[in-house]
């Protein structure tokens, strides 16, 4: 039996402009790696998945853009959210497909970007998670062994490890833990049984079916709904924008009856910033570019260029972030990475 | 009679580097007035010298560019400078030129790098400094009343006003001093009577011959073969490298017999630097900008973009300089803008 994966490409955000755009978020650009960010997950999955039984769920300003860079999949397969509703109608909206397409089916949801390189290793550990997901009546996670006391973190504990017969160990969770204090934390790390929720899972239609009808009977409702429908495109527009907004944590995870975690083998970035960005580009007198730049007293700065055409030169400045796009360039103090936010509510709507 | 004018447009430099290249330097940029600094120069004579007397001076990487510039000056009165050799054998060599169409002329010199808006209060003030120069067996300066105590320009010691039938009062030259100290060019201003040397010069050909004779006979001997050449650019190439490299301060000025002094009436800039041309750009939340800016919590910034086709965000920065052109974007802090040398002595030649 053949699985099938979800990719929640409908994501947004200002952190990344002048590069991320409303109709070319983050997960739709050339950030890292040659290709998007989109494109790789859908790469990843080559070998894993069949290509028909990838789902991609995007949003209407971003569909055009995911149906261009992602020519192999089915166009049934990608499919559109009305209106935002975070993670669990998302994911139940895929549940439904999925369901229509195969009621028995072993299914993975994954984000569309975050930075993952060893593909290798990614692919066999999420066979690992499917083969468990094939025999276990539980929810699977994907969990990243911590390097520091991250705060915007959801964190995972683990229990002990279970029996199973794949080549990874697989452990029992024991509960979520939502973004933490950095002290809070820190005594995760000490204590050595917690990781970081990658938001990726791994279950079975049937086991995810009841856990939705014991712990949130909405979303078990349009799921069934969506896997009914002769028109499921018609079917979302009716009924999406009636679910209640939540988090696939909050909604499921948290509550339900049995949820078990593989811990990633593979290298793992969500991407967060231009500040996690820099961490792959090109080391230059202490300055990180993806471009051609010339240097003079210059330290500490980030230098990305959409298209690499102009040189660029630094002169007696410090951390400094430098993007360069086709029609905008900003120049922000690293310190202020948070606020980019701030230029984009400013901007006439052609730029943002 | 009618007067002559030779415009020295061979200066180069670096300080406005990115948009200053070797083949266009500054005065063959549009900084400011929405044409070159040079068009502006022969603009500004128009309705004073007539357009077949007047003369460029330019050198062979920058001859293309200037002649592109001024299609109404006759080909043959571009000249290029086969070597640097400083301003009193540039302007010798404009003397003969000048000499050979008309051994009684009035002529001036003018630099093509300077900013003048008011261009009647100029001809209005050249054409006194002219009509003084046809009668007076003397050299005529021009005097900046000076602002600040700049000690990188040349001052001039004036002293009484004669008597002349011009508008404007002419004084008699003490002596020209040279780039002073701060608290010399400070003792200069409290004294009153001193002024900048702008580099302009009135004469007639045959007092400048003669003091050029009796002063510098190498450049008067000069002037005498250019002016007797069947082939002035040929007799140009042959001895312009014999030439003694000076200025026409040291060699000519502050040796001759008897000199005089028009004060400006009209405002002048010469542009020294970034921080120069931002004192003519659009105020925007206290940064200086010459295209359209997103700015937040960001001040004293210069933002100069030569297209203008990209939109520019601050965030959070202070006193930088940021210039775009097509094909390079410099970012410098402000303190540092006299090092930029030190970026373009690092990039490859089709960046300089």
């Amino acid at each position: 039996m053949k699985p099938y994966a979800l990719i929640l490409a409908g994501g947004s955000g200002t952190r990344f402009w002048p590069l991320s755009r409303d109709k070319r978020p983050k997960q739709l650009q050339k950030l890292l790696g040659g290709t998007s960010l989109m494109c790789q997950a859908i790469q990843r999955l080559q070998g894993l998945i069949p290509t028909e039984n990838i789902f991609i769920l995007t949003n209407q300003i971003q569909e055009e853009e995911v149906r261009l860079q992602a020519p192999g999949i089915p166009a049934d397969n990608i499919i559109t959210e009305p209106i935002r509703r975070d993670t669990a109608p998302a994911i139940a909206l895929g549940i439904g497909l999925i369901k229509a397409a195969n009621p028995n089916a072993v299914m993975m949801v994954i984000p569309s970007d975050q930075l993952i390189r060893d593909e290798q290793a990614f692919r066999l550990l999420m066979q690992d998670a499917l083969e468990t997901a094939s025999v276990e009546d539980a929810l699977i996670t994907v969990g990243i062994k911590p390097s520091w006391p991250c705060p915007s973190y959801g964190y995972i504990e683990r229990g002990s490890i279970i029996s199973t017969n794949t080549a990874h160990p697989c452990h029992e969770v024991i509960q979520f833990r939502e973004k933490p204090d950095v002290a809070t934390a820190t005594t995760y790390l000490e204590r050595g049984n917690f990781c970081w929720n990658a938001g990726m899972f791994v279950w079975s239609i049937p086991t995810v079916c009841r856990q939705l009808e014991k712990h949130c009977p909405e979303l078990a409702n349009f799921v069934e709904t969506i896997a009914e429908a002769n028109n499921p495109q018609a079917t979302i527009t009716e009924h999406f924008h009636t679910l209640t907004p939540i988090s696939i944590d909050f909604a499921l995870m948290e509550k339900a009856d049995k949820v078990l975690n593989f811990e990633a083998s593979f290298d793992w970035d969500d991407v967060g910033s231009w500040i996690s960005v820099s961490n792959y580009l090109e080391s230059v007198q202490n300055n990180q570019t993806n471009t051609d730049i010339t240097v003079e007293q210059a330290t500490g700065n980030i230098v990305f260029s959409q298209s690499g055409e102009k040189h660029i030169a630094l002169l007696g400045v410090e951390n400094l972030i430098i993007v360069e796009t086709s029609d905008a360039i900003l120049i922000a103090d690293k310190s202020k990475a948070d606020d980019i936010k701030k230029i984009v509510s400013q901007l006439p709507e052609e730029l943002r």
